[in-house]
């Protein structure tokens, strides 16, 4: 479906909530856009903001009321959004069992897995609704081409933006991560399982522990991150927020590139707002879709 | 050269010794086979214990001085051995201090860039000595095919194997790092710059977050460690011992796998030892020299 699609059609719009602030923007900006919302309020994972809209709350074990609620609130366009990651309990006793089992066996510490998503995907679609990406409901999730803030990369960030680029592409394509810390042509840090902000908060130590040995700050560096080739954009998009410009700073970084439209970025004013103050560069940037590895 | 070419030259080796017990081990392993060695502890890296072979005690920046002593000592054929890695200072008084100068601009964290032993290398070879690896003249410092103690990996431990040396192999091609934690098919950790310790306390580290969540202990994974296809084996080859395997235990593993001939292991008695008794594996496995991104 392309963009001027979604943004035509017509009625409710399900929003299948997790945590994190995310839900409640889509949930405002659909009802901007003139459509109802109806949430449904994922147990253990959902804050009480999208209580303020029609929802129904339910674990995301009940499969079958999921399903129901969606379809008697007449919802035919699908919105999975927010963070369903470290479930607080294993989940035995009903229709998503199997997904759960899978999880907690495949996937030890993400449930963000591909695989689980796609069978979660496959399945509302099955029963009947069209599942579609926040961003394509709210293109302002995603960043366009170009510096979001004040501050643009020198020639020599540049440079560790293309190798960045280069390595995180490589680590989607190896199903290993989505994100790397480039330090002068070197990748000082690169995301598997622990996320951004543990690998950002490893990238501070490494050159805190430099620069108590060496005396002077090592080179500055740069997050990189762009989404895995077999991610699902509509339901698993890389995110940046606030939090990691924080942690981008407390690394020192010199600034943070994403790929552009690709890439979800929540409270955007607070991140131009927090990256303008520190001097840090937030910039998004075309890449191809896959990526073989580095040519010799 | 061939394993026999080496073996049968004689002569007196000279050993460049850095850190950690590699350097002692190299000189008594030489002196086995009968040939004298001189050695030259690096001032900064290498430890006492190498000075009870004839040797020079040089700063690494005495370029100068570390060729005319090998001379003197009628060195041909050198082994460069041991941690060189986070020097203590910068160094910029002499001839190596441009390599000093390359280390700390391009090279933040490690002194391990191929780019810099590249270059002393054939620094060394112009001044007409030999650079052999230190396991072509002791063959025991590499592991052959096979399980190195009592302990042989499952089949679902080989699976997390295969997929290990695939992430390994993938990451080593886009020049990030040499290892990898696998846990049911996940890439749990990616090592880049912090080296194989760190990412084994990283790995244990989101694994007891994850049982301190879910109450059950996650599945236990591997540690898989193989060369970078860039990497020059005679001077720069990945390493484990006892603490890569107390690390693994910590990060309650299953076992370690690493490429057959390619992979130091010091210690062995000790690491073998301490593998049998925690029930974990350790098995060297032949890999290609190097390998493109997963097939999707």
């Amino acid at each position: 479906m392309t963009a001027t699609e979604v943004l035509n059609r017509t009625g409710t719009v399900g929003i299948i909530a997790g945590g994190g602030p995310l839900p409640e923007m889509v949930a405002d900006a659909v009802v901007a856009t003139g459509r109802d919302v109806f949430v449904i309020a994922l147990e253990g994972f959902a804050g009480k903001a999208v209580r303020r809209f029609p929802h129904a709350r339910l674990r995301i074990s009940q499969a079958g009321d999921i399903v129901g609620s969606l379809r008697q609130a007449g919802v035919r366009d699908l919105i999975l959004i927010g963070d369903v990651r470290r479930p607080k309990r294993f989940i035995r006793d009903s229709g998503f069992s199997n997904l759960w089992y899978t999880l907690r066996n495949f996937d030890v510490l993400r449930s963000g897995d591909a695989g689980l998503l796609e069978r979660v995907v496959r399945l509302l679609e099955r029963a009947g609704f069209t599942v579609i990406g926040a961003h394509e409901i709210v293109p302002s999730l995603v960043v366009r081409e170009g510096p979001l803030g004040n501050i643009r990369p020198g020639r020599r960030a540049e440079k560790d933006i293309a190798r960045g680029f280069e390595a995180a592409l490589g680590l989607g394509a190896l199903d290993i991560g989505q994100g790397v810390v480039v330090v002068r042509n070197r990748v000082l840090a690169a995301e598997a399982a622990e996320g951004t902000d543990r690998m950002l908060a490893r990238a501070a130590e490494l050159k805190r522990d430099y620069a108590a040995e060496h005396g002077p700050q090592p080179p500055k560096g740069v997050l990189v991150k762009c989404p895995q080739p077999i991610q699902d954009l509509r339901v698993d998009m890389p995110t940046i927020g606030p939090t990691t410009i924080e942690g981008a700073i407390a690394a020192r970084l010199e600034g943070v590139a994403i790929a552009a439209g690709r890439v979800l970025v929540y409270r955007p004013e607070e991140v131009r707002r927090l990256a303008d103050e520190a001097g840090l560069f937030v910039v998004a940037r075309p890449v191809p879709q896959s990526a073989g590895p580095r040519p010799e």
